[in-house]
């Protein structure tokens, strides 16, 4: 599992107060907490508040940079800020995301080529998130077609289904986890899957249970990665006994502590 | 989901102990207890401690009665002690359980077609337990088959693809993941789809862990009942948690208080 950590994020208080600040102290610590916690990606995300979005990414990227070599999950809907990123990350980075729009395609393939880095595909057109699975394969092909289009390698196209809150819409839950499962057969190499898993709990007055379940859900229908908390321990013990029992890991008695070391 | 209650086996030692000591009061508050915490159905096996196994599954079946009209799983290799169970449960029970061995069908298919209860199909034949999804789904097409033969209605044939212990046998976990899913295609109606749980965690050191882990799995690949533990609350947090992402049951704010009450 591709464990992207999502607590980078302008949304959360004290992270965005440390970008308007500045503050680069806060930014380490919580970069080097999930990174001990066994985030492979740090997603970056400057949030609202930001006035200027270009710059503060820029900041952001660079303060990260002092403290991992890990990729960077430049994310953002903007394609100034996506490009400031991933400058400043300096190699090792992907793009968060683009959707199956045709301007968003045209847009955003051409940078993921230019710095042959992988990009998020979110399973949204024009028409908005599609509301069964086969909707939203449609729109990972659309994605998938645009990317070779644009020279982007299959493997670089990450594609998200796009988990919406069970607290408002629960038919698309199993849909997403057929999604997951048809994305894999779009072509070869396949392009990975991924989800932005929080959204499946908001809402709810049980998140992390929420979150755990589905995330052992989406991993037995295939899923490759996901931008989540690894801050939670029950989120990541529940992932890495999904992957054990999926035959990804090799067994061993405390399994829990092999796979955090 | 079907929650087949497991703790009155006579493995466990107090109710080994109170089985050989025909002391009723441990037996109803067992069972009283697994009611309360959302079984539907109670397994009953006498384990390997009752001398005469015949006259002591008859006794425990009695003694269920007094506390409960649910069905009885009645638990035993042994058609004789399978027989006294189901005359002494009384019209609502089920046998667990056949194999998919030639001999064990010509035997339990008629007390099945007799009873006109359900029964359990594990999917090992002669020559054991099958190494991936094909070889269980095979031995699964084979119980069905007899038991369309003996009359016995396809969704009263309920299929276990048996699960060995992560702590032996790591590539079967996923197989039987594939394998509830492809017994869903075996007729129309469908045999339903059982695990016996524990299984899976035999041997290891995180064993509600695993259970839970591997029970939402097999839930995301369409699992209809397991026998399981009602008395771990975060197990039937998860089984709860599971479906209603599954989408069989409907959203509310509390959904667990919801679906205990």
């Amino acid at each position: 599992m591709i464990l992207i950590g999502e607590r980078l994020n302008g949304m959360f208080k004290r992270v965005g107060a440390a970008i308007v600040a500045q503050d680069e102290a806060v930014i380490l610590e919580v970069a080097q907490l999930q990174i001990d916690k066994g985030a492979n990606i740090l997603d970056l995300n400057v949030g609202p508040t930001a006035e200027d979005a270009v710059a503060a990414m820029r900041w952001l990227a660079e303060t990260a940079r002092k403290v991992t070599d890990l990729p960077l999950a430049i994310d953002s809907p903007k394609p100034s800020v996506l490009r400031a990123g991933l400058e400043a990350a300096g190699g090792s980075a992907l793009i968060n995301s683009t959707t199956g729009e045709e301007e968003k395609l045209a847009e955003l393939m051409p940078l993921a080529s230019e710095y042959a880095c992988p990009i998020i595909g979110l399973t949204i057109d024009e028409n908005g998130v599609p509301r069964d699975a086969a909707g939203r394969t449609e729109v990972a092909l659309k994605i998938v077609a645009s990317a070779m289009e644009h020279g982007v390698l299959p493997e670089n196209v990450w594609i998200d289904p796009v988990i919406l809150p069970i607290s408002c819409t629960q038919n698309h839950q199993p849909e997403v986890l057929k999604a997951i499962a048809e994305c894999k057969l779009l072509s070869d190499p396949s392009p990975k899957t991924i989800l932005g898993l929080s959204n499946v709990s908001q809402g709810t007055q049980y998140r992390p249970l929420v979150n755990r379940t589905y995330l052992v859900m989406a991993i037995a229908s295939g899923l490759d990665g996901a931008i989540m908390d690894p801050l939670d321990g029950d989120l990541v013990d529940a992932m890495i006994t999904a992957e054990l029992l999926m035959n990804k890991t090799v067994y061993c008695d405390d399994f829990l502590k092999a796979y955090r070391t």
